[in-house]
């Protein structure tokens, strides 16, 4: 029976026996982590051996004969655009590999819109506002981004689908403030869901009032099924740009931060090929070039489209008894008390988890106080401020198994706790 | 006997000879480089076993337990940060390291300075001009960041001690417009002159009209000493600030770009605390951080300063013999046509040349018709726009020995034959 039919003093015994079992977990001083979306220590053993793939007595020429020790292909090694470009489904030719970090180049890309503006349109920096989209819940280092410029956030509804895609193409056509959309595809930070077709379509074909209005497209996720025989893949937004005749709308992003090393990877951007030629226009102001042997060993290990998928298989391996866990210990937990409900991700990082309204803050604080670290309530939110107060991201990657269940085990009451107080509060 | 006294008649059968010299080089199909300060094969060679001090079965933590193959330490591994300092003059505790490249820090600095401003001054995007001191003979790449962003660049020369030092004064005084300026302190791009201390003195005491006066100390060469014996060291730009009461006037920079492998090194800044402070807020929006893999690989091979000397004795080895070469070979083909003068550098990348006013682009070009690349002229000065046509950055690290001297037998047949001309136009 669900907490909100059970009379004064039932829900009375039951807070008392939460209680005792909160107090009990703060008697035991966990410390526990499922705040951010890292790997566990047995993920990063399995790319152990890319370490092993460029030493002192190996060939470190890149296939045309550029030499990886020196100066030279800013935008990226051939073989290294071959192996991004087959992740995020494009053409090598019209993809950059960068840096470590895929946030960073969305940094850069928001930063080049602000200062100079894309392909001749006005920088932002010089306009009365600027505004953003953003699919909530969404991904709180994305909202940062656009929040240090200033920048106003829309927040849409993010359902099963994709955003409310009435909402997004009503804003977009209405003001031609708004430039551009958050956007993480396919299994998306933090509810998991894919966008399908027709949302992928509609972004791709909606009028936009602004010209150089542009969909960020973050697709962390590409490769990262937790089963293989129900992967998700989102539809290929680059085709449907160019099919809806507006070919330079998008910029795809994508790292092998989790896939071999987060910080430690290499990270590509994909786009139109005015856009790419705007780009590295850009960054051969900004750098000389960027790690050709860290790309040149991640070629060595990953190999192509067929290596990364046999290598996310053992990520796939590790991770689904874990989201497994929580789902179960959800279920078993919550199922009954009509409290809450969560996502049932098949990829991705991340377990969306809605409360009751109201509710989030006060039970992260109860984690907290009992040694288990959650992402911040509201975070999935633009300025962290979840106007319901409702949803928690849960991180289950990181944590052994054990004290993944204990953590588990610790959250689950203190949402009860929390939904009891509030349910009191209304009476 | 200088050209300029040599009768018309001699100078012809002198340009006559020389017209057949060029024509013999330009029939031998020659492609060689002295573009660009890139180190040789047999340099990079000395940083291979760097490529072993991390393999799959290494301890992969950092000295205070972080984990180097996951995300966390964003301003860098202590130990890293230990290397930099030592190597930039400054403490641990206000040094970052960041990704591989010092440029692309001074890059992002500017940025900051144009959307955000500095320790809560206005951003420079909302003034209505800003004007930044560029010392010439310079850096491309520095006034390529400067002129991206629209900054009006005024040169001041550099002459053996470091900029003329009334000039920057009277600038820096004199308009609040003027916001930094770019600095090689030691072995300086490309006149390889190191500043003296009173010149560092008087960078961090002078009045500046604007308070968010910037001095971007690229201590690109500071451990790159050609000869031990002769080595030269620049005066603290952070102890100058701080003993004239502007603590927060400069940004110091350093990379191993030219220590271990160009573009796969690690950069890092040095600043004052509060500057520390507020590049790492923004640093935390624009990335989870930098590949600590490769911190722990450059400390596990660089070791400590001990380690870097050693190391740098190495290069110097190998480099010492080219730019003694291209001083003979200045020195014997122009030493007494009293046509060109050229820097004696004894670290750094380069040496500078300066031929009679007007011949700087025919010689570039002249060399470049006969398979000879150099860094194009003017690319010294700000817009590369040389007033007087005359400074050429010759950069003889890049190519062996015997390529070497047959590209200087070439550029000194150019500059000969460039003077020739330049002469008879006069009379």
């Amino acid at each position: 029976m669900s907490y909100a039919d059970l009379t004064d003093v039932r829900l009375e015994q039951i807070e008392a026996d939460l209680r005792n079992e909160y107090a009990a977990y703060c008697s035991q001083g966990l410390a526990l982590n499922m705040a951010r979306g890292k790997p566990s220590k047995e993920q990063l053993e399995l790319s152990r051996p890319m370490l092993d793939c460029i030493g002192s007595s190996s060939l470190l020429d890149a296939e045309d004969g550029t030499d990886c020790c020196n100066y030279g292909a800013m935008d990226g090694i051939t073989e290294a655009k071959r192996l991004m470009a087959a992740i995020m489904d494009d053409r090598p030719e019209r993809t950059c590999v960068f840096g470590n970090s895929s946030l960073n180049i969305m940094f850069d890309l928001v930063t080049c819109g602000m200062l100079h503006g894309y392909r001749g349109s006005a920088p932002w920096c010089t306009l009365p506002r600027v505004k953003w989209i953003c699919p909530v819940p969404g991904y709180d280092r994305h909202f940062a981004i656009t929040e240090s410029y200033g920048i106003e956030m829309i927040p849409v509804a993010l359902g099963e689908t994709g955003p409310d895609m009435d909402e997004v193409e009503r804003i977009a056509a209405s003001d031609d403030a708004v430039k551009g959309i958050w956007c993480v595809p396919q299994y998306s930070n933090p509810s998991g869901i894919t966008y399908d077709d027709e949302t992928v379509r509609r972004l791709a074909s909606m009028p936009c009032a602004a010209d150089d209005f542009r969909i960020f497209w973050d697709n962390a996720y590409c490769v990262h099924h937790l089963d293989e025989t129900q992967a998700a893949h989102v539809a290929d937004i680059a085709q449907a740009c160019e099919d809806a005749g507006h070919p330079d709308r998008y910029f795809k992003f994508a790292s092998t931060s989790k896939v071999t090393f987060p910080g430690a990877g290499i990270a590509a951007v994909a786009a139109s090929e005015a856009n790419i030629a705007e780009i590295k226009q850009r960054v051969s102001i900004q750098t000389v070039g960027y790690d050709k042997l860290n790309q040149l060993r991640h070629v060595r290990f990953l190999r192509d489209a067929s290596g990364v998928r046999e290598h996310m298989a053992k990520h796939a391996a590790i991770l689904r008894p874990k989201f497994e866990l929580v789902e179960r210990m959800l279920e078993e937990g919550l199922g009954d008390t009509g409290c809450a409900s969560w996502s049932k991700p098949v990829g991705g990082y991340f377990v969306s988890f809605d409360g009751m309204p109201g509710t989030a803050k006060r039970t992260v604080e109860l984690a907290r106080q009992a040694g288990v670290t959650m992402t911040g309530a509201g975070a999935t939110w633009p300025r962290k401020n979840d106007p319901r107060d409702a949803n928690i991201r849960i991180a289950p990657t990181l944590p052994p198994l054990d004290e993944l269940e204990q953590a588990m085990k610790v959250f689950v009451c203190c949402v009860k706790l929390a939904s009891i107080e509030a349910l009191r509060n209304e009476r």
